[in-house]
């Protein structure tokens, strides 16, 4: 290996991959370290195994609409637990293996092992010192667990271990109701377990808007309880765990923490690079360039404590690799933030939040799935979406939603926002019947008349 | 009544019914005339009650998944047809009982018969004579059904007979592979029916591209037997029907007929405009317009021939209400051509259709959906996405699909079109993992790699 190195990665995560991957076009030059299992956050424990547990908790749940669809014997059907988690596994295998085969090619060159910044373009793993004309920090994030609760041992379950479970026990209780516990407490409950939620905060999914807030968590209360605005008390009960929020007091055979992510800093030495550190100990990113001050140093991913998503972090590696790979650092605009919550209906969250807007400046058009053709043809006749624009230009702002083929709406609502759509503008694609899309074009002509610049017509003028 | 009316509206179908609602908001001297079932099209015998049969269909479908996925006991699940049925009509009765609302409200401004143009703004209906300043034709269509094949009375199935059904029997030949015929041949296979499927030509759904038209018919030989290139011939046989289409030949008990549907225009009087007829019998009229001529009179909706989808037929009423308000006919704008077929996976066709493209001038990308990770994780992993850009300015052009979540990726196209995007513009939009647009993604990465404008980023470069 040549001294110094173009670079050395710190994480062969999502964001440590695709720095990687942009490293690559320019240099061979590169090592990357990794401490723990190699593979993905998202392949291993996050995105792909929660939702092939999703797919069958939905596909399982689907049998209570059969009665009236026509289809009978739906009381026949049962779920195989163990079955469910071993084709999670064997699906999340793939997609690890998808992962491995970009490391596995780096030979000696992918290091396991803790690294350790020693300042100045050095590293330390493993007792030897590598050096480096850059480091990109990439290690990630680890579900946070408070520690008092670690002497529950096994009954204390993360996304670390929940899909390493060969069954799971009937009694669980989810504590915390971000993306994560939201999801998981809608699927544990689907595959027909006694599930209980618990929330120290008011609002479900990361949602900020009160009206779509208030539809998801009546959407979580049908089917299981759901206890918010207290913090949860864990304590040992017999073999189980008693689980007391507030009033909400219960007994179950596990607990799943989802309480969110912290950045794996420890041991990583970030006061050798000498830049001021906020609370949590993370150096702050400007993450149009993701360099930590004007040091040859990036940090990226989870580990910047940014923004937890896939996409995101997958951006943080790119633009840190096509940094670290000039002369000085290039800004690259950032993409309208979207986020999803795979609970069905689903939840989204797309460009600015209800919280961020100045709502005095502000008009929201809003549509109940209730009465829209083809979700009560299909069953999925409940969900709201609101949709924010500028109460004088009509621009598009952004939108929260709780609404069936929530997903789908969410992106194309995130590339109107990207665009600096109007809503007129919006309003002039064409919209199929029946199709979950003519929900978000009850919104937009909701805005639409109540906007100075309303017209007759959707449409637009032509010359002849 | 007042005497000349301002309009007087010809069908109260989907067309009919926009128009009526943009005069509506200018005067209420209008009548409507309707021949036959008040209620659209669309609720009565097309978009509706097709999308219920299909939601029970593709449900009943799903359990060939169940296993896999960790769910036992799906042999026991069976289909209870005159309940489907029973679904239906039920949905289909109020979503009828919607557009009913609108006319009853009428009054004896509502009139049930059969109107003929006896030119200048004279229409006669019921042995009476109206005039109007304006005059709306909107009657509709028809299903086709070839005149010889009218002897098999009832063993000949329509969309106008077959929701009427109290149960259906075990074999039946679905005639005609364009939208309707795919959409239905593929339910009735999956409510568990013995179904052979013929078209004449040989690309199905209307699909022009012979790679997407390659995948969807083999989507659907997977699930039934499909002869193309031959014209059907059907004769009786004991108490069904003998059908032979080439080298196929099957004994059904039924046949539906999905040969396309023909505008309403017997004895409506059309040459008593004195404007210049087509082979169809049809004036031509500017899609912008809806004018017939520079009459009076504007012919919108399936009854001209120029589209047979709702959201057009709904904008073509909407601009001959606009126009026929008007001292001279403003030219409006069509929306990007949309196509949507709700098969499973879905096929749509987006902005220009393949056949309509210079292919010396186009770059083509495409996405299979067999290693998405998404549609694996779904069992939804098969599909392609062609997606066309011009080959110098990366302009999107238009797009095909055969694909999981074709409904919505279809949307995200047609916006991406309507607004004049190019690759790269629509490539800077967030992606969220794991989400079917990933595929399109795939689609648009290949294309932007072989543009001339190729970056080394999906992301813009920013000021500081």
């Amino acid at each position: 290996m040549r001294d110094p190195l173009d670079v050395i990665i710190i994480g062969a995560g999502t964001a440590g991959l695709s720095a990687l991957r942009e490293m690559q076009k320019r240099t061979q030059h590169v090592v990357v370290i990794n401490d723990g299992p190699w593979g993905t956050m998202c392949a291993r424990v996050g995105c792909m195994p929660s939702k092939a547990l999703i797919a069958a908790a939905n596909a399982f749940h689907a049998r209570h609409t059969f009665g009236e669809l026509g289809i009978s014997g739906s009381s026949g059907l049962a779920i195989d637990l163990p079955a469910v988690l071993r084709r999670v596994r064997a699906l999340r295998d793939t997609f690890v293996a998808g992962n491995l085969d970009v490391t596995n090619a780096l030979g000696d060159r992918a290091i396991s092992g803790r690294a350790r910044l020693l300042g100045g373009g050095r590293v330390s793993v493993n007792g030897t010192e590598l050096r480096a004309r850059r480091i990109i920090i990439a290690t990630g994030s680890t579900p946070y667990v408070p520690k008092p609760w670690l002497a529950l041992g096994e009954r204390l379950l993360t996304t670390d271990s929940l899909f390493e479970q060969q069954t799971l026990p009937n009694r669980i209780a989810v504590v915390g109701q971000g993306a994560l516990g939201v999801e998981l407490a809608l699927a544990l409950r689907r595959l027909g377990l006694d599930v209980v939620a618990m929330g120290d905060g008011l609002t479900v999914a990361g949602l900020t808007d009160p009206e779509v807030n208030a539809v998801a968590i009546s959407m979580l209360r049908h089917e299981l309880p759901v206890a918010l605005g207290d913090k949860a008390e864990l304590s040992a009960e017999g073999a189980g765990v008693r689980v007391r929020a507030g009033r909400s007091d219960a007994v179950v055979d596990r607990v799943l923490v989802a309480l969110g992510r912290r950045p794996n800093i420890e041991g990583l030495g970030l006061d050798a690079l000498g830049v001021a550190l906020d609370a949590a100990g993370v150096p702050r990113v400007d993450p149009r360039t993701l360099q930590v001050g004007d040091l040859p140093v990036f940090l990226v991913g989870d580990a910047n404590g940014r923004s937890a998503v896939l996409h995101e972090a997958s951006d943080d590696g790119h633009i840190a690799g096509l940094n670290a790979s000039a002369e000085r650092a290039t800004f690259w605009k950032r993409r309208t933030p979207l986020a999803i919550v795979f609970s069905e209906p689903t939840v989204a969250m797309i460009g600015k939040k209800f919280v961020e807007l100045d709502t005095s400046q502000v008009l929201i058009g809003e549509a109940h799935f209730e009465h829209q053709g083809r979700a009560r043809i299909a069953q999925r006749d409940s969900g709201l979406l609101r949709v924010y624009a500028d109460r004088q230009s009509g621009l598009l702002l952004g939108a929260e939603l709780c609404a069936p083929a929530g997903e789908h709406l969410a992106h194309l609502l995130a590339l109107a926002i990207e665009r600096s759509l109007t809503v007129s503008d919006l309003l002039r694609m064409p919209y199929y019947h029946p199709v979950f899309e003519e929900g978000l074009r009850t919104a937009l002509r909701q805005l639409s008349e109540r906007l100075p610049t309303s017209q007759d017509s959707d449409l637009a003028r032509c010359e002849r």
